[in-house]
Formats: C-alpha cells, sequence, structure tokens
C-alpha cells in the first residue's frame, strides 16, 4: 500500500469559514483528537496574523501527543526586504513549529495585480523565502496558491514558480485550488503536466466551490499525490475546505491507501462530532460517511432489501467509520421498517404477531393524518408500548386553559397557563407563564408534575417545529408539532397532530415528558 | 454548443430524504418552478407506490407548464406475469405523463438476492417493460440501477441488461450509481467502456455517500452523457442526490454546454431558497453557488483583493447564479439588492436618497432579529412604503385576548378570541372561535375589519409556517411565522418575528391585511 499523509488545516484555513471561531483551549483540544485519530499534520494558524495563533503556539508545546507534527502557516517574504527581516517569517520560526507551510504567488494576473512586483521577482520571494526557512525548520512546505488557475492562464510561468520552490528544497509543494472552481478533469489532467516538470513529493489542497473538493483530492491522489489538506467536516471560507471526513474512508477502504489505521477510522464520526461541537454548530444530518442519515434508509425496497444484504443499499459497512445503520419510519415504509425500529427499541416483534399488524394499521393511519415519526422515534416508542400494553400511565392532566392578552396597540402579548393534573389520586391546581401559549404550557405541566417526579427537572426543550399540512387552508389546517427534548444523557423526538395548534403541541409535550419518566423508571430497574 | 438535458427528481427520489416530505400542493408549486427555470423533465413521483403520487398526476394535468415535461416512475415487470397486467406498470400509463422512467436491476447480485430470478429472465424483465411502454407513453427512460457496482462485479451481466433495453428501443439509459459508492476516475473509466457497447443515448444519477456526486455527474457530461438526474439542493436518502444547483452553473459557465438560458440562471438561487423553504428546512449557508457564505469574504488578505478584483478569490461572478458577493467585515453590499427589489415593485428609489440608506439599515436589522423577506415580499413592500411615507393606516389593534381552554382529559382544547379595532375614530369589538389560538385571532381580526373593508372577504389565508430561531431554547427562542395569502388574483407572503408565536403570527396577519387593503386602494385609484 503506497502511504498517503494528511495535513489537517481546521484550525488555520476551517476557521476562515463564517460561524467558526475557537478558543485556544478549543484549538488544543481539537489537536488532541486531531492526533489520536492519526492525522500527520496539524496546521495550527498563521502566527504572523494574530494573537490567538501565537498563544496556541506556545501552549501546543507543552502537550504530549503520540504522533502528530504541529505545522504553522505563513506567507513568502515580503518584497524588497530579505528573509530575516520579514516579521512573518521571523514570527514562524518563534513559533517553533515541527513544519512550517508557507503560501506564495503563482497566477501572473495575482502578482501583476495584488503583489504589484515583476514576475521574476516572485520566483525569488519564493526561494529565499523557502530556503532561509528550510535550515530553520524541520520540514517545510509551500502551498502553491492558485495554482489551477495560473496553470489555466500562463502554465510556463505556473512551473516557474513550482521550480523556485524545489530549488529551494522544499519538502513538499501543494498545489492549491484556491477558489474552488477547478473541476476534476481538468485536475488530473493538470497534475499529470505537473509531474513531468515537478520531482518533489506534491500535495494538494482543494475548496469547495464547485462542490468537487473531495473529488478534486482524490484525483489528485490517484495521480500519485502523497499529501492531502483539508479539515473536519469541509469547515472553511465560502464553501468549505475539502472534507478530510470524507477523503480518509475513501483513501483507507476505497483506493487501498496507507493512512490511519481501522481502528482510528472507527473514531472519524466521533472526530467530526466533537469539533461540530466545540464550534457550537449542529451536524450536518446528511453528511457523508459521518452524518445521522448517511446509512438511513426510508424507502420500503430499500428496507427489506437492506435486512437482508446490507451492501445492497450501503456503499460500505457504517461500522468501518463508527457510524450505523438506521431504519426510517415513513409513508413510504412497510412492516420491515416497523420490526427493524421495534428491535432497535429492544422490542421484540414477531412479523406474524397481530399487534405488530395493528401497531402497522395504527402507524398507516397516523400516517394519513399528517403524524410523522421521523425525528420523532420517542412517540414512536410510546406508541409500540401502548400497543403491547407495557406502557404505564404516569398522571392525567384534567385540564388546563391559556390566556394570551394584548393590551395595547404597541404592547407584546401576554401568556399565562393554568393546568389541573392527577398523579396517583392527588390533585395539582397550578399556573405559569412563557413567551407565547405553548411555552406557558409547557411551564405549566412540567411546574406541576416536577412535584411528583422531580426528574423532570432534568428535560429541556431543544427545538419545537410547527409544519401546516395541507397548504391551501391556511390556519385552519391540520398542523404537525415535532418537539425536541433533552436530559444530561440523550435526545429524543415527539410529535402532535391536530387542526389546533396548541392540542398538536400538546400531544407533543406530553409524549416527551411521557417519556423521559419511562426512560427513568428502566434506568432505575436496571440499577437493582 | 452540445446539449444536455436535465431530468428532476426532487418531487421523487429528493422526498426519500429524511425530513423531506411535501404535500401535493407543494409539489405543483415546485414544479412550476422548475418549468421557468428551465428543467426539462419533472420527475414527479411514483404513482405506483402511494395514492399523494398519483394525485400530483391528476393535479398537475390541470396546470399550464411552459415546457417542462412531467415523468413518472416506476419499476420493470414483477417475474411470471405479462407487462399488461402488472399494477405498477398499469398505474404509470393511467399517470399519463409526458414520459415514463423505469428501473431495473444491473447488479447480478441484486438479481439473485433480491429478485431472486434466473439472470436471463431479468433481461426480459426490462426488455418486456420497456417495449410494451414504449408504444403507450410518448418517451420512456431506462434506469439502470446500481449500474457501476454492477458493471464492476460482472462487466459482462451488466452491459446485457443495457443491451436488453437498447433493443427495447428505450429513449435514452440512465447509467446510476445508486449508492453513491462510486469513485470519479473508476467513473469516467466505466462510461468509456460502456460507449463501446451502447448507442442510446445515455443518462447519468448519481448518489452523494462518497461526497462525488457532483464530479461524478460533471465527469459524465465530460464522457458524452446527455441526460443528467439529481434533485434541488441535493435533497434524497442518506447523502442526497447529486445537487442540479451545483451541476447546472458548471454545465453552462465552465463546460459550455446548453442547457437552461443565462436569465434563467439567475434565478437559481431563488430557485434553491424556494424549495427549502416549501421543505421548511434552513437552507445551507455554504452550499456551492447559491448560499448566503457562497461569495462571503472574511480573511483580510482576501477581502482587499476582493475590493481590487472580484475574480482574485471568486471562481465565478455570483450574479451569474442571483447570489451576490457579502463581505463580512466592513458589509458593503445590499444596497443593490434593494434598489432592484424596490424596481420590481414599481418603487423608485435613488441609491444616495438617505431612504434608501434607512430601510437598508431598518433591513440588516431586522434580518439580525431573524426577519427573511423571501417568500414575504408583502411585507417587504409595506417596509418600503413606511419608510417613504406612502404608506396609509387602515386601522389599529387596541388589543386582544386568546383563550384556549381544555376541560377534559379527552377533549380538544377550544380556542377564542376577543379583538378590539378602530377605524376611522369609530371602535369595534368582537369574538370569533378558530382551531388553534391564530386561526381565532385571524377570524376576529377580520370580522371586526370586514364591516369596514369588505374587500377582506377576499382574502384566504393559504399557509402559515412557523419556524423556530436559534434551535437550542426550545419554545422560548424566537419565532419566525411566514404566512401566504391570497385573493382571486394573486397571492403574496408575510412575515412576524418574537419570541411570542402570537405576537409573531399576529405582526404577519396584520401585513397581509394591510397589503391586501393597498391592493385595494391602488386598484381603485387605477379605474379612475
Amino acid at each position: 500500500m503506497s502511504l498517503v499523509k494528511l495535513y489537517d488545516t481546521t484550525l488555520r484555513d476551517g476557521t476562515q469559514g463564517e460561524d467558526i471561531s475557537f478558543l485556544v483551549e478549543d484549538k488544543i483540544r481539537i489537536a488532541h483528537k486531531l492526533d489520536e485519530v492519526g492525522i500527520n499534520y496539524i496546521e495550527g494558524g498563521w502566527p504572523g496574523s494574530n494573537p490567538k495563533d501565537i498563544a496556541f503556539f506556545k501552549e501546543i508545546k507543552k502537550e504530549k501527543l503520540s504522533q502528530a507534527k504541529i505545522a504553522a502557516f505563513g506567507s513568502t517574504r515580503r518584497a524588497k526586504i530579505t528573509p530575516d527581516k520579514d516579521q512573518n517569517i521571523r514570527t514562524l520560526i518563534q513559533a517553533e513549529p515541527d513544519a512550517i507551510t508557507i503560501f506564495g504567488k503563482t497566477w501572473d494576473f495575482h502578482v501583476r495585480e495584488a503583489l504589484r512586483i515583476p514576475l521574476e521577482e516572485n520566483l525569488e520571494l519564493i526561494f529565499d523565502s523557502l530556503e532561509y526557512l528550510k535550515s530553520r525548520a524541520p520540514e517545510v512546505f509551500y502551498d502553491a496558491e492558485h495554482f489551477f488557475d495560473g496553470y489555466k492562464a500562463n502554465p510556463e510561468y505556473a512551473i516557474k514558480t513550482l521550480k523556485a520552490a524545489e530549488q529551494a528544497k522544499a519538502d513538499c509543494i501543494i498545489l492549491c485550488d484556491t477558489n474552488g472552481g477547478t473541476m476534476p478533469f481538468e485536475l488530473a489532467q493538470i497534475i499529470k503536466d505537473v509531474k513531468k516538470h515537478i520531482k518533489t513529493p506534491l500535495g494538494i489542497h482543494t475548496h469547495n466551490d464547485s462542490e468537487c473538493a473531495v473529488a478534486n483530492s482524490l484525483h489528485a491522489v490517484e495521480q500519485g499525490i502523497v499529501h492531502v489538506q483539508g479539515t473536519i467536516n469541509g469547515f472553511g471560507e465560502r464553501c468549505g475546505n475539502a472534507n478530510l471526513c470524507s477523503i480518509i474512508p475513501a483513501l483507507r477502504l476505497k483506493m487501498g491507501k496507507e493512512c490511519i489505521s481501522a481502528e482510528q477510522l472507527r473514531k472519524l464520526r466521533d472526530l467530526s462530532r466533537f469539533v461540530y461541537e466545540l464550534a457550537n454548530l449542529s451536524p450536518d444530518k446528511h453528511q457523508p460517511y459521518v452524518g445521522n442519515s448517511a446509512f438511513a434508509h426510508k424507502g420500503g425496497v430499500h428496507v427489506s432489501a437492506i435486512q437482508r444484504h446490507a451492501e445492497t443499499y450501503e456503499h460500505l459497512r457504517p461500522e468501518l467509520v463508527g457510524n450505523t445503520t438506521r431504519v426510517l419510519i415513513s409513508d413510504l415504509s412497510g412492516r420491515a421498517n416497523i420490526l427493524a425500529k421495534a428491535e432497535e427499541f429492544n422490542i421484540n416483534l414477531d412479523s406474524k404477531d397481530p399487534v405488530t399488524l395493528d401497531i402497522l394499521d395504527n402507524i398507516k393511519d397516523m400516517e394519513n393524518r399528517g403524524y410523522q415519526f421521523e425525528g420523532a422515534e420517542a412517540s414512536f416508542e410510546l406508541l409500540m408500548k401502548r400497543a403491547l400494553g407495557t406502557h404505564r400511565k404516569f398522571f392525567s392532566v384534567i385540564g388546563f386553559r391559556v390566556i394570551d392578552e394584548k393590551r395595547h396597540e404597541d404592547q407584546k402579548p401576554l401568556s399565562e397557563a393554568t393546568i389541573m393534573v392527577k398523579v396517583g389520586g392527588k390533585v395539582e391546581h397550578t399556573a405559569a407563564e412563557g413567551n407565547g401559549p405553548v411555552n406557558a404550557l409547557d411551564n405549566a405541566i412540567r411546574k406541576a408534575l416536577e412535584k411528583f417526579y422531580p426528574r423532570l427537572k432534568e428535560v429541556k426543550l431543544l427545538d419545537y417545529k410547527v409544519r401546516v399540512l395541507p397548504a391551501g387552508q391556511g390556519t385552519a389546517s391540520a398542523i404537525r408539532v415535532l418537539i425536541e427534548s433533552g436530559d444530561k444523557e440523550s435526545r429524543w423526538g415527539t410529535v402532535g397532530v391536530s387542526d389546533n395548534i396548541i392540542d398538536a403541541s400538546y400531544q407533543a409535550l406530553i409524549d416527551s415528558i411521557e417519556y423521559k419518566l419511562h426512560k427513568g423508571e428502566e434506568g432505575e430497574a436496571g440499577k437493582k
């Protein structure tokens, strides 16, 4: 197996993405995760550009990494000065990284318009900077910015810039698709041409502006490139950088390239979610390999086939990247989906059992009325428990009233709910305010029940979605409410449908609370 | 320029995606948008699989499309029966589409394991089904399911299945990467091989499980394929289908292929957002070409270069796909949008007029609070009228109260609203019931105002959408309500945002009524 080195730039180029901002502590934690998963190089930042990045290089020195090397990023020297006088280059050396990566201009248009120097002088910038750094850092890499655009505009000059880097003995020359506009068939051809002129090991750095960043990176490896730059989850400016979470499994499982180990690959999904978590972003459900939906099946045809042979509709075993197959419940589903779902919840259903048919009929009927159990698996579990008679009634709601009142033209409406519940013969009657009727009702229900079930205090309402069906009748139509709740351990979704939004919300709220109470029971039973 | 036909399957394969569910009315609206943008074929559904899809084909017949053809999807006949006896095939013909697409098995493994019939018999299934349909539909397409996996497993058999389709005179044979696992360099090579054996025009249908769906589709076109299937925004099962929003601009702007017109291409971003809106999903900011961040620049180096020459860090001009450059630090964008929008509404705004700057500031502030004017252009027009002083106050709401009450455990809650409005010095105080608080409030407001403005009786509330932003705080988060209203002549959208759902709904309802009253005034003025 030939070897490919992985170079992560989540902490540098990734932070150029809109919404992405890491504290130094976050960066240190991410660096440890990247190290554990077997990433070879971790580009920590551009020390010449901001003090936060300087702090990272100082802090990371105190940490023990198992194998990863830390790289610092910067640019070639400025015109008219020598490298030893260039502040950016001096800061790079002061950061004392294991590797230094500098970028330089390839595209003649950029040399003229951005640097505003003669083309020859740019070659000197590249050569001088790399030669100076080469004796002052263990490894030195050269990022040829806008390489593909530059090559298309002026191939001879583009190659000259690479030759300058080669003469300065750069350890690797990285071809960058900085604007992300290169088509995969162009890229493969250009790399073939480059290899005729350049003997230094080559790397690839792509952006996703044409939705081709991953394909372009894989093409490059197919053409013999040995160093791949990218970010976790494809974070990065505009449409993002090449997504290492999609590149790594393809390299190992589809192209037979040696990079991280099989054991490390099984941590890929965890790594992806960890980075989302620290960036405070919701994971992309549909993300290839690591997303929640990546191996989720909805169509009845697919589901029954998957039950027999997973490879019929899965391009690889999800366990290899730490993911799992999921079966979705929907109006496209059949009996196979229901049985598979029951199994996930450790509920034994026999396909010939009349209860199974009852559940199936019940679900089809509910789906016709607008219910949807994708994202509402807790409601689905309760439904099965009710059908099987293993459901316990923890409380009953005798009644409630919600009042929204606006008393002046410029005043916002106020919402207040009163509620009466009964638990084991005891009646509780209370009231609460809220931002709108549903929030007020939620507050009141929980206030009433927490007295009897203190563990409800752990529950938080995480998301609340409303969908009107069918359109065409406005607010008088059927309304579907999806609620996502969570506690310290897990998250669960519940659903309610009614022509009345309060009723639909009420159903979903009650399911969420019942699910939590069931979960607590089972947890306690397990402890005995 | 060579011609490529675009085949959209958002309404069929797209709805297999987790979270994606369209009503028949949504599908009709999306079909109109796809038609306007120049999509050649619109696959509306699988009539043999569910009644909702049958309803679509019935309804779409009543609509006038400018150029798009409607396609229905199904499978080859079942084993042991003739096509005329096959319910799935009969339903396809009964749907009376402009084109019929059926899928069949290419992969010997699937024939053995899923169909459980001899390999030869599968060839008969393909031939018989296509031959039967060919004389009963204007165009017939064949989707070769799992083509690439099948070809890798048994190339001879895979080609035989295509030959069966060719002999039955299928108008196009579509090579499907059903599991989405094919690498782009493999795909190009396999298509080269296929073209040695098959003369029928070829199509491509890819999935994004390896994050290569767009690249694979573009490769296929580069290899001479003339029919491309995909979905808007890449909606679809697991990791989605090939994203037409990324494929179309690459075909036209980078590969010189003839498909939609330049004018239609400028509607691409609108189309993308329209489909997100009807799916009730948040648009992906980082989506190539059409996302909010696709041409957003954060890095200082990039920003100053962009100011001088956009092409330094943009792979194409965002205006070509209806998008705009955004500079994240010093936001200079937007003014051009506002002026263009005003022009659409026949409102004269001068870019140097201080009112224009006021509107811009106001909109930015509102957008920061969660407002969104896509799909709420009536609210946007009212906002401009208010800024220009051409807005007339038709009424004021002094106050209201909404009560939702549930008196027994098994009773549905009842909603009642009381309202007090003032019109030209006269006060009206009345009450109404409704299905939930918003419907009750809408009924009460209109009951009070119809007395003064009888033309409000023409208004119908067509759709009501609620979105919670930002997720993570449940029902206490900010809430955005979008309302679509209509009368005999037109439809209009309005928006409201608040941490209180009643308040947000109230804002959108009031805007809808004011818009109708303004519209009436202008109509009457026009008649004089």
